[in-house]
């Protein structure tokens, strides 16, 4: 099942794409598509049962905005230098364990809106990932098997990052990924039951219409139950959590001198097979 | 003003100490206290009023959980090495540029409820804080006069910190802080213009009954209003936002092999001149 959110951003409106690809108001039977929503079996299947049936009202797809499809994030937890081909060229050794770090749920936007390039800005780089959304909680968790059961659903997510404010300002990788607008989510989220293999997706990005990330997650180091299984023995995951795992090779930072970091006026498309595609223009904070 | 949350965890109503040291109910007034009260003088004003008018109903304060004080955080923004001293204990330079990291919403704990030390945990610490509550939203601010005009109120944290995790684990530190009761809050919320000099406050820490951290916020390297400012360079901070402003010197880690990390048993006292006290049992997760 396809979900969406759509409407204006902070009044969002739940939705899903049918199988004939038209999209359909879920307001009538859901609040919203959240963590309460996947964690609760009985409502997702009052929805799948809506969806099949045919009846629910349908939305002009061209005369809405899409939102992130996922309301009240709680946290985002992001895992860094997760492929094999990514690593080598920022010049990193593959982690020994999953490296941690987070966004806040504020950074995130829909997958068409304008992304703001901060103020002092000179590396905002791009970076296309799969995020996984949390759908039951886990604490502690003893396989990776049991972790990807733990998985509600997948969607495309811009993990946008300043370098020198990551790498270079004193501190943690934080401080590069927490501007305004740096988490550009959607536009579907794909429930785990339509992902039968999550390490078998291709990632792409664009910039200006230039390949620039062709990636598979199957050169993950830390596959998605895995990570999962990891990390809840560092904190609690609960429904509606977001995790980013990572990016592919091809960023900005990993190319020769001078290094095309994103500016305004810059458009960048992604896409994960099967999750759909987003575009974003970048203009200045 | 003194507002506070009481009653079980997640189901917390609004309160207010008044000047008789007496527990008001404000759930007639106002919904909740979040950063939409804080961002709304009028509702901040008609609260006043209402707690100065002495009619308010009375809540038994030895009858009721004492929650964190503000609800819906959205994100809480951490400065790591921001004492002089503390810098000094851990043997790092004190920093550049304030260092920045995170602890997820979810960690946020009332002021006396049970902290748990995580499985497999050896160096669980401890570490007195002034927590910042933003009371208007804060983007590129200039000056850390216009810093301190956005902070709402301010309350005492317990940054509890898990240093193998946080340190030897791989990546950033945030993996050695967000695990679940991680971050003890209140018990009030103390409105800004209540706290004329926040660089003029003693904190204290007992464990066991024997005091351990016992510094002033006038050891900070970045104060209050300027770590506002810096921090809104790099991400806009919204109502409700929290910001842990570091700990002074006298945590575990600073102590001479073998370092007295807390187990199971061990109670933590915690206090800041003005603004109250925190008693939290340490249990294994």
């Amino acid at each position: 099942m396809k979900l969406l959110r759509v409407g204006t951003a902070g009044a969002e409106r739940p939705a899903a794409l049918d199988t004939a690809g038209v999209l359909r108001d879920l307001s009538g039977i859901v609040d919203d598509v959240d963590g309460a929503l996947l964690a609760d079996a009985a409502a997702l299947a009052r929805v799948r049962d809506a969806v099949a049936g045919g009846e629910l009202p349908v939305i002009d797809a061209g005369a809405v905005r899409v939102g992130p499809p996922v309301g009240r994030i709680g946290k985002i937890v992001c895992i860094g230098l997760n492929y094999h081909d990514h690593a080598r060229e920022t010049g990193a050794e593959p982690p020994a364990e999953p490296v941690v770090f987070f966004k806040a749920a504020d950074t995130v936007v829909g997958p068409y809106d304008t992304v703001l390039v901060p103020r002092n800005s000179v590396k905002t780089d791009w970076e296309v990932e799969l995020a996984v959304v949390i759908g039951r909680t886990a604490r502690y968790l003893e396989s990776a098997e049991d972790g990807l059961a733990h998985v509600g659903g997948y969607a495309v997510a811009h993990d946008v990052s300043e370098r020198e404010f990551q790498i270079e300002r004193g501190g943690t990788w934080d401080k590069g990924k927490n501007c305004e607008t740096f988490n550009p989510l959607g536009p579907w989220l794909v429930t785990a039951d339509e992902v039968p293999d999550p390490q078998a997706l291709d990632l792409r990005l664009w910039v200006n219409g230039e390949l620039k990330q062709n990636g598979t997650t199957a050169e993950q180091i830390f596959p998605v139950g895995e990570v999962v299984r990891y990390v809840s023995h560092f904190m609690t995951l609960y429904p509606g959590d977001v995790i980013n795992t990572g990016t592919p090779a091809g960023v900005a930072l990993g190319e020769p001198e001078p290094k095309p970091y994103l500016r305004s006026g810059d458009v960048v498309e992604l896409e994960i097979e099967g999750l759909g595609r987003q575009r974003q223009e970048f203009k200045d904070a």
